[in-house]
């Protein structure tokens, strides 16, 4: 089963070192737990030549999903929309559903006495102008909904790049079909921490831990420096329940732990600050 | 003159969301200041295939400098030179004035009594084994060099992921060819706050400052929610001198808060928490 996804990040504020990528962040470790594996991140800027390329580039890989994350409010320089209608050659048009989606948000500020009138400006018509035959998304706690296109056997989701708006349409609409999709798989992890003994001697340790156990992948961060080292070992898996999990992770802990130690290491389950 | 820029962060901590991408929010902030444009941010796991695949679609699009962090260290999974080689369809070898350096810093930590005896072992000498025709950059805090190859138009440099040591080889090697590269271009940035204004409202005052102030960057970050706004507005220049910068910035503010606070927004030179 292809559990494949890319991630595409819409932002010049990402690209000018502005502002820190925790919406990618959030997103890969939420879709990892439920066993899909982000293959790609790509942070490209508001321009709608860019984001349609790297849309297409990323279509043409075939992952199963595709979530790309900002550019769907009403200013001018929110072209996720316009990208994703030149990606697909569709055009944009105004998507009842959406526009109905937006209006009632209006319609809600205006009754808590926030707006003077409900006024539908092109700015926030805008937000609800789809390519054709997109579903719009609800919404929970903004006014741009989100979009989702099936294009042959790819997913294609827009979320918009304010936060607790990407995390609510996530919970609320992406998370059950992408728990449906992945089959019932999840990821698992943990780690354990290496002292007094450096990198380049865990190389070839690792090395024998991975080949002895197949499931598992191993990969060690320094955290002190090669003339200090304090190692993080991060040891993963994706499994079909946790108990299958806990024994593969088990015995490669156990054997790279005695490996550690033969070779002068000391093994914790804590990391130090 | 080509500035742009694109980064590759290599990492499969990247892609499952263990590690938030801090490397690439600090090399795009550094970089931006220099001028530099950065067009594209792209994750990819530790996979030699996805590494050179990666690194031959960015040469394509011609920058005039590719960094990539990560995958340089002593293990198993750091690929980043394999991929390189694969991109460039060059030998790997070992590269002497690497190995001299991968040496020197052995011979360091033993006369600090750190090693038994300086050892070069394969998973060492990994560090200074490059594609051909590469030269290596010193890495003042750590064990692995940095790496530097042009190919025709482009600089292609390899940087590693621990953040000292990127860092390090950053200011030490790479910080002077940028300057030099850039032309004397530096960027410039500011924002105001604007409260009791919706976004789509704002929008079409955004419109009309960018088109009155063609070489201003005005982009509005919503910090509030739509109904209780507080959004941030962020004015942007590339200037060749700071006056030149001040006198651009303040022209498009003043208007633009002129705009705002026709149409009811209050504006604070300073955002809330």
């Amino acid at each position: 089963m292809n559990q494949q996804m890319e991630i595409i990040c819409i932002g010049n504020e990402l690209l000018i070192g502005k502002t820190l990528n925790t919406n990618a962040h959030w997103l890969a470790k939420h879709v990892t737990t439920f066993g899909i594996i982000v293959k790609r991140i790509t942070v490209v800027s508001d321009d709608v030549g860019e984001i349609a390329s790297t849309m297409r580039e990323a279509l043409k890989r075939k992952p199963r999903f595709i979530i790309t994350i900002g550019g769907l409010g009403p200013t001018f320089d929110d072209k996720t929309l316009e990208g994703m209608a030149k990606a697909l050659n569709r055009k944009l048009e105004v998507n009842e559903k959406a526009l109905k989606m937006v209006r009632e948000k209006y319609e809600a500020y205006f009754e808590e006495g926030k707006m003077e009138k409900v006024e539908l400006t092109p700015a926030r018509v805008k937000m609800a102008t789809l390519p054709e035959r997109a579903e719009p998304l609800p919404n929970p706690v903004g006014t741009a909904p989100g979009v989702i296109i099936k294009i042959e056997g790819t997913f294609l989701i827009a979320l918009p790049g304010v936060p607790p708006e990407m995390e609510a349409i996530f919970k609320e609409s992406v998370a059950p079909l992408l728990k449906k999709e992945a089959g019932g798989l999840t990821f698992f992890e943990t780690s354990i921490y290496a002292d007094g003994i450096m990198e380049s001697a865990l190389a070839p340790l690792i090395d024998k831990a991975m080949h002895d156990n197949p499931y598992i992948y191993i990969k060690s961060h320094p955290k002190g420096e090669e003339r200090k080292p304090h190692i993080e070992i991060h040891f993963s898996t994706t499994a079909k329940n946790s108990n299958i999990a806990r024994d593969r992770l088990g015995k490669a802990m156990v054997q790279l732990s005695e490996l550690a130690q033969e070779n002068g290491g000391k093994i914790r389950f804590k990391g130090k600050k």
